[in-house]
């Protein structure tokens, strides 16, 4: 089957939000084995909304639009859908309940948009778990359109759970799908990563290709294939090789995170959890936490920006913070040891580090950032100096981190960087 | 002058990249005053791209394309540009001079594909100062064709050096810009904030249009002049009505976030901030370091998970946690009062609920939060029940705290909420 994807909005065409709700659903298609010829980002226009998705009705037999249903006099989609097959809207008792219900549960006196409950005639409603907007799919003349809406929280988990069963079951698809895995690497660098698999990189049906973020890379292995079994059949031997090569390195798969990783490997030691953090603000304990669960092994993450209240609430000697500076081995040292006796966890990990733009010396320039480790079997602590701008800076320091408690996990003896050693 | 981009590449149809050329272009080209009104993305296809560079020259004077110019045979832009207007291509001297220049720099065994010395008839070629493929640009019965590389660190560079010069100096353009200015509005939802502005949607020139995500409402006002500072006294007017009607409300424009709003608040009054996190898990802590000098204000973010912590850190007494539970406002505002004394904070602010997906009670659905205020004058509290999945209820629970936290800023007297008597 061909399909085409709509993004609408004027905000897109302004260049003031970049479309990943095209990616996502590009993507996902894909994988659906439903072949994307055209992607087209058109403005809250009534009437060239009209005629992108009338020659998207010409030439494909499935359109996908995102965006404009929502309540405001710019959201024009579902009028323009029923222009475009020349029929009328009606209002939705189904959809009426689905949109009340929303709004009453957020805002008791109600107040909703009546616009909402309207929806091209033979169009079926499809449920918004995060959103006042219900998407719908409408059938006409052996052609599908799909219609969702555009913030990606709302858009995504609809069409996992509405789109995706209603595809797989069209009549008359060839069943060939594109299937991606991707083997998720740390404590490796990009170029040090692509060496490492240089002569696989040539391999196609599956293919292989390397993507960077702060702190990770992760390497997607793509194969098309007639089933999910047949490509996952195909994809086997070359992530048993590639995990092979990377040993450690390679933490997990698809939607495995360092945190999700983090936390199975404490629950099975049963082992808890505390933080110190200081440049990175929050951010390792919102990983953490970011996994259900989560409450079962992560006592405490002390954020503490200040000195005094480095002293105050972990103890750290104020003489210490005087003669080696806050950003130093010695704090971040006693940071983890101090968080780990405060919250009496079995491990804590510290992280302190001058983000930027200011406060960098000549010795310690800004993204010089320490991190500790304090577990049972002692402390080590470990430096890196990460280059770019604040948020980024931090995005390392957090996944840093995350590395630094990983390999502890998995080889408590050296889980890398220098062990403290006591006189 | 009515603009198009076309973005050319099988693997932005897959969704293997998003499409950030587009938002740049789009941007870019909305600041110089160029109305786009279309974006397509269209595979590495010569039929395909025909017809879309076909169609785009139909409708629009500028057509801008990005994507392949590369040496590999799935580069079809310079071919399907040239069928496009019915000419041939051409070998061009200047082009194979920038690319075996460019080439010998990098390769010295200089591996350059020939087909790229080669650009439709008639091209006026753009040096690339960051890769091998150059871009052209073209004109042909009065329209215009701009083709750039897709690699952004090419493109980039290339627009802003070759193609602004050439576009501000067309004749017959109307030297005329596109500006916004984007009003942030928080403690309000949605539909009351249009519901308020609904007689100023109609205005034109400068338009007006909301935004909205978890806990914020953006209102973007647009406006098109001949320059920066007409388009500037155009917006000023609408700007102080919007502002008027949401007074406290509007807490910032443009690149203001609550974040930095309370920080200067903070910063103006000598006040010093702690925050004591639950179930948001370090990110209110997150959002408030997101701002640089931060450490002026910030002392203490006590992300406590466990019950223990709570104690322990916090002093919330057990008797509390037992005949309450952590999720309540009588825990929200033990931990308020806690981290205030720990951290010896002017004020602190505490958020304890329920992200789910698991955990809720008819009681207490999934969804609920409650906060905690404790400043000089005395403890406010307050609860919600946000809808939507984990990472859903976290965002909106960190918009809520700071929200509480800047009314309280704004206005000690009455930051929302309900007030603890004390006995």
């Amino acid at each position: 089957m061909k399909g085409e994807i709509v993004a609408v909005g004027t905000e897109l065409l302004l260049g003031q939000i970049v479309n990943t709700n095209a990616r996502y659903l590009a993507g996902s298609l894909a994988r659906l084995g439903i072949d994307i010829y055209y992607q087209t980002v058109v403005g809250d226009n009534r009437e060239r909304l009209v005629d992108t998705l009338r020659q998207a009705l010409r030439r494909s037999g499935l359109v996908v639009t995102c965006g404009g249903l929502g309540p405001t006099e710019d959201d024009l989609t579902r009028q323009a859908v029923a222009d475009s097959l020349g029929v009328g809207l009606k209002a939705d008792e189904d959809v009426r309940k689905m949109v009340e219900d929303y709004c009453g549960r957020r805002h008791p006196a109600g107040v909703c948009n009546h616009s909402q409950w309207f929806l091209p005639e033979g169009a079926r409603p499809l449920r918004n778990d995060n959103g006042s907007a219900p998407g719908f799919i409408l059938e006409a003349r052996g052609k599908f359109i799909v219609c969702l809406p555009g913030p990606p929280r709302e858009l995504e988990p609809m069409f996992e759970r509405h789109v995706v069963p209603f595809l797989a079951d069209l009549p008359g698809r060839t069943p060939m799908i594109i299937h991606s895995r991707v083997i998720h690497l740390c404590g490796i660098g990009e170029a040090a990563a692509e060496e490492r698999i240089r002569d696989l990189l040539s391999s196609t049906n599956p293919s292989i290709a390397p993507y960077a973020r702060p702190g990770q890379v992760d390497l997607r292995i793509t194969v098309k294939a007639s089933s999910a079994e047949e490509a996952r059949r195909l994809i086997a031997p070359l992530e048993e090789e590639v995990r092979t090569r990377f040993d450690l390195h390679a933490f997990g798969a698809d939607g495995e995170t360092l945190p999700s990783v983090i936390g199975e490997a404490l629950r099975l030691k049963g082992l808890t959890l505390s933080l110190a953090e200081s440049c990175t603000g929050g951010s390792i304990g919102w990983a953490i936490t970011d996994v259900e669960g989560s409450s079962d092994y992560f006592l405490f993450d002390a954020v503490v920006y200040a000195n005094e209240t480095k002293e105050r609430v972990l103890g750290v000697p104020a003489e210490l913070l005087g003669r080696w500076g806050a950003v130093s081995r010695q704090t971040a040292v006693a940071m983890a040891e101090g968080v780990r006796r405060v919250a009496g966890s079995d491990l804590a990990v510290s992280v302190t580090g001058i983000a930027g733009p200011a406060g960098g010396t000549p010795d310690k320039p800004v993204g010089t950032v320490f991190f500790g480790l304090a577990v049972p079997e002692g402390t080590w602590w470990r430096v890196s100096t990460f280059f770019g701008d604040r948020d980024t800076v931090r995005q390392w320091a957090v996944q840093e981190a995350l590395t630094f408690l990983y390999f502890y996990l998995k080889q408590p003896a050296d889980p890398g960087g220098k062990r403290v050693s006591r006189p």
